[in-house]
């Protein structure tokens, strides 16, 4: 299957200049989102994950369902104020904008293997604020799998000393 | 397993005089996760569901990985201005607050089998919202299923046409 086929492309969402990938496409086509999990589930095989984590919300929407597929537990990383115990916080910036994200301190504990699965990856901001905050927690994040990567915007850059996987790549 | 107990209680979240249910000690324990995804599949089973659909973002949580298991598509409903194409809006009361709720226009077509899956059962506004949005579309909602239903708060007496189910029942 070319999962490429599958994304929409939305210009000037959710501003002028940005061409926007939308993942709902495939997530309403069954065959395209079995297709979707199981490729990032057998990049994890054999890596031994207990966890994986994902960023609010589309983060959910693959790395709920990646977790389920490799039986692994699933430990979201939320916006500000929305998890209700104790949490490690830090602020980070987006493709467009700036924002806070949070994670339970009990999520993970000392040692434990983390796949991070998020839908996108741009310029990587997000991604390095939640490889932060599991491994401020003792996490061992082993890898970070994307649906996408925006290649340009050379977010891998950014993360030399770790594995990062996608499914579809874009120039811009 | 007893589910319940892997529930965390917080009382006072988000404000005084809400005990919250936390559910992501359930997502990070990997026997739980699989449990509770499991116990709605089977309740879906042999119903001939083609689509999920469940709300931001907790709704993602357990709708995404359920869709998985039962070889389903997942369509988000969403909070205002995070889908990119065209959508219908309803605006909704919560437990605690009110607020909009967005679908694609072209994610359930006339006739599509859908289960809505969530985390919570409080009063039933977020639930009926989902319900008119897709059933605006010409969905057929089939089954609405939660991991946590709030008795006291009687959201299912607002659904006498619908069939619900739920896994965890607290009275308050």
């Amino acid at each position: 299957m070319d999962l490429k086929d599958k994304i929409r492309v939305i210009e000037g969402f959710p501003k002028e200049g940005i061409s926007f990938k939308d993942v709902t496409t495939i997530l309403k086509d069954k065959q395209a989102f079995r297709y979707a999990v199981d490729k990032i589930a057998e990049n994890l095989k054999n890596k031994d994950i207990d966890l994986v984590v994902g960023p609010e919300a589309r983060g959910f929407l693959f790395g709920a369902p990646v977790a389920y597929a490799i039986d692994a537990g699933f430990v979201p990383v939320r916006k500000a104020g929305k998890l209700p115990c104790d949490t490690l916080k830090t602020s980070y910036d987006l493709e467009y904008g700036k924002d806070v994200l949070e994670i339970h301190k009990d999520a993970v504990t000392p040692g434990t293997r983390v796949a991070i699965v998020d839908d996108l990856l741009a310029t990587g901001g997000t991604l390095k604020s939640v490889i932060k905050l599991v491994e401020q927690l003792g996490g061992n994040v082993v890898t970070a799998n994307f649906v996408i990567e925006l290649t340009d915007l050379k977010g891998r850059k950014k993360l030399d000393n770790y594995d990062v996987f996608s499914l579809i790549q874009y120039n811009i």
